[in-house]
């Protein structure tokens, strides 16, 4: 695969994700500066990453938004849809099931896990919740690469070190642990305490 | 107060984080290339960031753990302590409160809204709920000048723009709609979709 930058991936995520809203609020066509402008970019980053893809806009009317939309999909997206774990379903992995059925877009198969036996064998959001010790079998057998920790942090380490070895390869870890992985394998940390100690401090120096 | 980059505080609130798991692991010291492993950073890198503040480690013994947490919490916390209203208290609004009461090291108040007449005037998770119409009244009273929303995503913008109303300056945003807010305001965003899409591409690609 062609090597494009972090960032760039990045921000075609953003863009896809607008365009996807844009749609919803029927607008068909999109400029690169208005698109730049809510993406929290410019014009000239918005042309540059598109083209890194093999996307140009026409100069009378912009961008097509559904055609983009599409188009940044079939760049980003796993061709055989993608599949998820959640692993642990207290408040917050709840939350996750129910973000994800709606909001995904290329969301082919999401599969629960946890060890309360009043969890496991019922549905949650729509979505069946299997226990722990089934990972082993049913991770390689549906083919899951991906995973969320939302589990207590005691059981973070642990969880990572099991899902690695069933196979998966991208975590995102919503415990405030810093796991330790294998080179091979992409981690993503959202620590909400981070976040909310970052937004601190920035609301309170944005006034000095 | 004098201009750190952004990068250099993001980095110092990880060191801290990082500090505070080693003293409950009862270890006292730390040298600055463990430091930087541990933060995903490096030996030349944490000692920049700890001269910004101020802070200078022995070369015979490293830096002190309890002593380096204490000097970037008072660097980075506000000397009054700081309150955090949380506007959404569905299951995600419910983890959150559950984290802030014993992770946020400089947490002094939280309070809760929701519209939810079953959950208004009720306590969630050790913290009192009070209805969104209490907000003008209760935001400036208590002083409080960060939030988090965790609405529904059609709720969002508005809620929003009534938080900027009632004097919040910074927002961590749970929900995926993009807010529009004055430059003055400080907004973080933590879209669990993005993220899963981020791990889902980047997962993919380090196997190619």
């Amino acid at each position: 695969m062609e090597k494009v930058s972090r960032k760039t991936i990045e921000r075609l995520i953003i863009y896809r994700k607008i365009l996807n809203q844009l749609k919803y609020s029927e607008i068909s066509n999109i400029y690169s500066p208005k698109l730049g402008d809510l993406a929290g970019s410019t014009a000239a980053q918005v042309r540059r990453d598109l083209m890194t893809i093999g996307y140009n806009g026409t100069p009378s009317k912009g961008y097509d938004v559904g055609d983009l939309e599409n188009s940044i999909g079939e760049y980003l997206d796993n061709p055989q849809g993608q599949s998820v774990a959640i692993i642990g379903v207290g408040n917050l992995g709840s939350s996750l099931l129910d973000f994800c059925y709606w909001r995904y877009p290329n969301l082919s198969k999401i599969i629960a896990f946890d060890i309360d036996s009043s969890k496991v064998g019922t549905e949650i959001n729509n979505c069946m919740v299997y226990h722990i010790d089934d990972m082993k079998k049913i991770l390689p057998n549906e083919n899951i690469e991906v995973a969320v920790i939302a589990v207590p942090e005691k059981e973070a380490q642990r969880t990572c070190d099991l899902l690695i070895n069933h196979g998966i390869k991208g975590i995102l870890n919503y415990t405030p642990v810093r796991l330790l992985v294998p080179d091979n394998i992409f981690v993503e940390e959202l620590d909400m305490m981070i976040a909310l100690e970052r937004v601190s401090y920035f609301a309170r120096v944005k006034k000095i």
